[in-house]
């Protein structure tokens, strides 16, 4: 594979290593430098001209200097003559700024996304997103991978016997049961109550958990606090056991320290699309590097992406065959 | 009121007349003309020039032809230098296109969104988009009406004792929580289970309905058939009386026969955001035109829209106050 | 030929057809999928990424249902990374909305241009604008075929002695005094007297054509009216037999009836553009299929379109070999 | 009138002084420096903050000098935050060009509206486009007046008697023909032929023109070579004197000498859209300062434009009372 | 004064204080909420509906910070139809990166330019830009503001006598002289030579500064280094005593303690273009509120701002009567 | 070098044909038409589909006649389905219009920057911009070359004892200090002091010249007259004898009989980004054809442009290697 350029900023470049790779590429050398003045200023080190460039990096903390990174390296690489720049943001964290839910509020989803597109991103190449209409912010096309094949593989050789799949929200339950039935297992849910307009409390479980091992699937974990929360109303339910895995294990503020011990949780197990916490040996995390390698690879060979999720996710099932007209 | 033009193109010119009757101008007239080669030409029969001009036409059957006549009348008043464009589009149908669920497939929300703005309208009046995320498919301001307080309104005299709200979808059970406030009434929800990746039924009901009155809200009627499938949940339970409300009553397809005769429904309550079925003289419509005269008339002399539903949205509450720093 | 992806809506799949047996490439199947509230949605079961797409679709009746399925398929494809999106619309029915000739008018033509380019749109390939101006409303490149000498050619074989061409409109009378140049014949024109602003007829015949058969060539014939008034002028003068030619034979209304059966009409010879009327089978109709996949052809490998046509149409003539400075 | 603020280059002050005039305003200074590397520089010498910028210019020779004065001047009235800024452009020289009628030829009518908009255009004021659809090439608004009614008064005195009104190009009689109406008078037009793909020749008269006096009305009249080729048709047809009219009276190349002395002229007459020629006392100048002034108080004031021009042209005609549905 | 809406981020909400006060409106709260993903959310709290909003804030660290929380501000205005968005941004630091010095460099003054464009600013207020061309990187007008008056009414009342003006950089000189003018004093200036590409040294002092006192004055002052550089080349040259003016009082890194107790600073004295460092009481700071103030009051009522300036800066020098063409 | 097409407008063409020289390839015909009311039209009288397309004209006097030029030769490559269009511009002019130095001036830079995007430019290939932050003033890539190598190479086989090289400018010396470490020589500048707003003189030398040959070098020689003011300062410090070399060779105005017969002028050399004076046989031109060939060579293949001036100017220098992270 001969001229695919990865670059990545701070945010990350663990996995944009791994994804190299994969790639069988070196990584390209950035030179990120911070002025007296706190302006950040990018300079690729890699020729770009008329190459397929791919720029890694997810939106974790300090989110804002991530950002801006991210944004000078598209200008610096639409500058240098790329010809074709992708933006390959395993966690676009302000995609849960997607909706005007009070007046004269900032819709961070689609300002980012017009952000990126007007730096000079051609394509965005992402995972789970909070919601999927946020796909829709963006006016490039994006390709928006899954991690659920990657979390099931996880639980493949463990023994699954009276193992019941648990989503946090009853609502967003989709994920939840198509992870499930890669695995052959029943699904159940929490049941969220709004108290008031901002806050909101898991008070049942919608399906039979008694007796159980549970398997608590969620897109992302910030502070944890819902998973506590989804874990009392589990043991009310007679669940004593559970595994806990997500996509985007950002374990913000007390989190690490809330899940790490809590005595109901057997494991805990997410991916690498944002870097881990230091502090928590245990954690057991499958890298999705080399699902990125392969849709960059698809991507730089105009081969279909979405034909990587057969049987695994209807976002990106394949066509079913229908009778043309 | 001077220079507020109201137009409206052949989807819902009643609805148009009556929201001007609040506004106190005469709704102005437009020729619309088809061409043996089936196109379409718009002529506004008022003078537009530096005024402030509103289009009223909600996205309904003959959905495309709608949608070009609306374009037509867009780009007609900016070819007449009107000052400023507001498309009132009471619903947006292409708003249900709204994510990637697919590979290769339209996003028919963000598409009609860009082509509303490309044929010149500066802002959108709209009201309950079938997700909140639609809102930020729009490049320009959208002032998002709710109709749950002209809903509720509905039922203020009436003997509510025993009465439950029931939404027919646990995900989306937020605008019923507010509806059930407005009346001091319990809340509960159809827990929707997928089977397969296409179909989904209503197996069971989360919250108390037994030997009580249902108002079962929606917020969009199409083909009736979820509601039916609620009703059925609802008698497993215990509940034998439903009052059926929505905001878009479309009642397409065989919604007429499977609602009208229903023997659990005693009444349909709806709005006319969209026009109603010919053939239901005993459908109760309450009217949104003063809701949507008052946020014409609220647009045009620069007061806020969003203080017009305190204590009703949280979508549209006003700003808490915080201690600015 | 490799990687050249052809998609049609559901406007004139048979050219779809031709064109691509002529390419050698098979037909990609679309999904075009219509929902309860009449909103359309697209589905292309086709790999597009990094491929050269052709989406085949004349504007023809129902116009806003195809041209709305074509926007979509653009989006479609433009989300699935097409590498580069050529919209193959044989008749462009809006070009005839090409100017302000009254106030606050739409001009169709130019709104139109742009949504396709707003969807998506990097090139358009069609046929015989309505007027050459219509060209410049699109901001990205056209390729603009014609269809003289296809038409031509059915003469070739004839016995043409004593024939004229004749121009149902004087001031467009350029394409006949090609087509006339192709078969060495001379050409006459309808002489169009305007009454009142709407109002136009023909009242005389510039040109010699008494005792002659006429060969009548317009661009477009939709209801027929002005052909059969321009043969009642033919026969005042003199001429009593006619072939009758036209690219776009849409032959709307009553126009099946009007030329069918006309006394003085011996043929009536057209193109396929645009899907042929069901109920005229003596209808005689040369394909532009070869014409439109060599075109394809040539953008695809990066070969004159222009040169297809030399000798045919200034439009498409080579350039005249000049001194360069 | 307070805030209406107009500039004007060179091309043409004499008719920015008139029409200042007919407003009641002063025209505002600019500076117009030339650098020595030929390079311009405009400087705005009046405030424009939030003032609505009329900047009147023709492009008329030298036509680059004066293109690029008027963008220099739309750049410096945007930079200064003028709050809309109307380009005043009698006469659009650029339009001629706007078909694409040889194989990779430039369409200099749609660059250079691009070009205006770029610069920060918000509307465009001109008058009698050599065609109706050059319109469409804006994307903003434009203002499309006619001069006819200001040439039809100069002949309202005048014995009219046996005269008619004759367009060179039968194809273009349209504005002729209201002309005709406006005086009473009938209509004759040229026919030209095609010879060859570039050369066109009038080769006779339709309509009675022997033993009149002709009105030979034109939109523009360059080297004036088609206007003594029309008057030898006449004058083989019976007709001996002729009045000659047009509203771009650009007289390039040897048009003055051509006209002023030609036998069979007894006047020309022409509008101030462009300056006169410096050696043709004799030529009769109805100024159009008063149209434009009224069109610009119209377009200050939110007065429609269009009905300027009510029973004069149906480009700009009141529209017909249609029934609204 | 009405409807100016003035709004701060956290960069400097003292001094949008302050230019309020002299407006005499009440500064309108902001809520600014951080997620737990370390996301920014904005909320303006005041009705922007077709109001003149004035947003206050300075790119100062933690620069990324501001600049999110502006760009989501503009942002929230923008959705909530604000009729004018100003970003008044009296130190943009970004303005540092304005060239392309190696190569795939970011050039991130015209990118954030491009941000705040995109995010839907419509006017740019700023001060004292690092080089005048950066004002070329907007596509929106700026007003572009300067200190020297303030800075120079600082020494009016001082004695001035044996005083001499000093500029560190002799290439950048112009503004030292126009300050020296404003006092009637001489001009001095550091002489900069280049050592290797990337360091520079002051070698050499251009003017007679022996045995005066110098007045050293720079448009921004980040770490300190060249002004200290500077004294020791004013040392050498025999002048003793140096009073240090500048714009941007930035005071970065070791700058503080560099300068505060420095034997030859007598004074330093700034602007509150952005917040003073807190450790150092003795700083001499003169408040650009009352400019900034007048500015937004000339904006707002369409009053030229360039005036503000007569005889100060020649950037904002009123133009010179020249005589009219 | 199979698909590189090169075509040239009126402004240079002899640059052109040496460029397409040492790429071997000939250059492409253009025809440019002047219609007689003075517009022009470009037709490219070459294929241009899928093409990699280079347009040479630099902006020299007539400047608005070739800016128009390669104007309209953007619009018809673009037109005509170029892949990618490169405006080769040796010289770009309105690159001195940087910034707003006066209230209501224009930025030509900006301005002419925009159209050229506007019209289709996809990238810009130029030299020895005035300031290095006009490159910011483009949304496209921009590849600057420098002069300054082939210029030195004139001096490599002279005798350069007792040389010093000379830049007019203090403030600009960055250029000459580079050039002087390619001969291995001293540098010197003068010291431009300003008279009042408008007026610069040099009114001393900074650096040792007194008894030395001086190498004068600046960008730009227009009229001359700041360089002969720079010989009257070097003759006053015992300078006699000066060789003069530029970038830009425009010498308008009295430049040649300036400089052609000065007194203390050995020689004068240039380079051929302009065409030369007529007049001066004597002027040594130093061809850049093989530079703008190797970077047209470089932008086709996808090679680094920066790399071809390692160790010449750090406005290309490599990137010095640094420890990514």
């Amino acid at each position: 594979m001969n001229d695919v350029v990865v670059f990545s900023g701070h945010a990350h470049p663990a996995l944009a290593d791994r994804i190299c790779e994969h790639l069988g590429v070196r990584r390209s050398p950035v030179d990120i430098k911070r002025f007296s003045n706190d302006c950040l200023q990018v300079q690729l080190l890699e020729n770009c001209r008329q190459q397929d460039v791919y720029l890694v990096q997810p939106l974790v903390p300090p989110t804002q200097e991530h950002l801006m990174e991210l944004l000078l390296m598209i200008d610096a690489a639409r500058g240098a003559s790329a010809s074709q720049i992708t933006v390959v943001m395993p966690h676009y964290a302000y995609a849960r700024s997607d909706k005007k839910d009070a007046p004269r509020i900032s819709i961070g989803g689609r300002l980012v996304a017009d952000m990126l597109v007007t730096a000079g991103a051609d394509r965005v190449l992402t995972m789970a997103l909070h919601a999927p209409q946020v796909h829709g912010f963006f006016s490039v096309p994006v390709d928006h991978l899954t991690a659920i094949g990657v979390l099931a593989d996880h639980y493949r050789d463990e023994d699954l016997t009276d193992t019941v799949v648990v989503s946090p929200d009853l609502g967003n339950a989709k994920t939840a049961t198509q992870f499930a039935r890669l695995l052959g297992l029943p699904v159940a849910a929490g049941n969220k109550q709004r108290l008031g307009d901002d806050r909101v409390v898991i008070d049942s479980i919608v399906g039979d958990v008694a007796g159980r091992r549970a398997i608590v699937l969620d897109d992302e974990i910030a502070t944890g606090g819902s998973i506590v929360e989804l874990l009392e109303r589990l043991k009310d339910q007679g669940c004593t056991e559970a595994s806990v895995a997500c996509t985007h294990g950002l374990f913000a503020g007390r989190a690490v320290e809330r899940l790490r011990d809590h005595p109901m949780i057997s494991e805990v197990v997410t991916t690498d699309t944002v870097p881990p916490p230091a502090d928590w040996p245990e954690l057991r995390i499958r890298s999705v590097d080399r699902l990125f390698a392969e849709a960059i690879s698809r991507i730089h060979h105009g081969r279909s992406v979405s034909s990587l999720f057969e049987g695994v996710d209807p976002t990106h099932a394949p066509p079913q065959p229908r009778l043309p007209f």
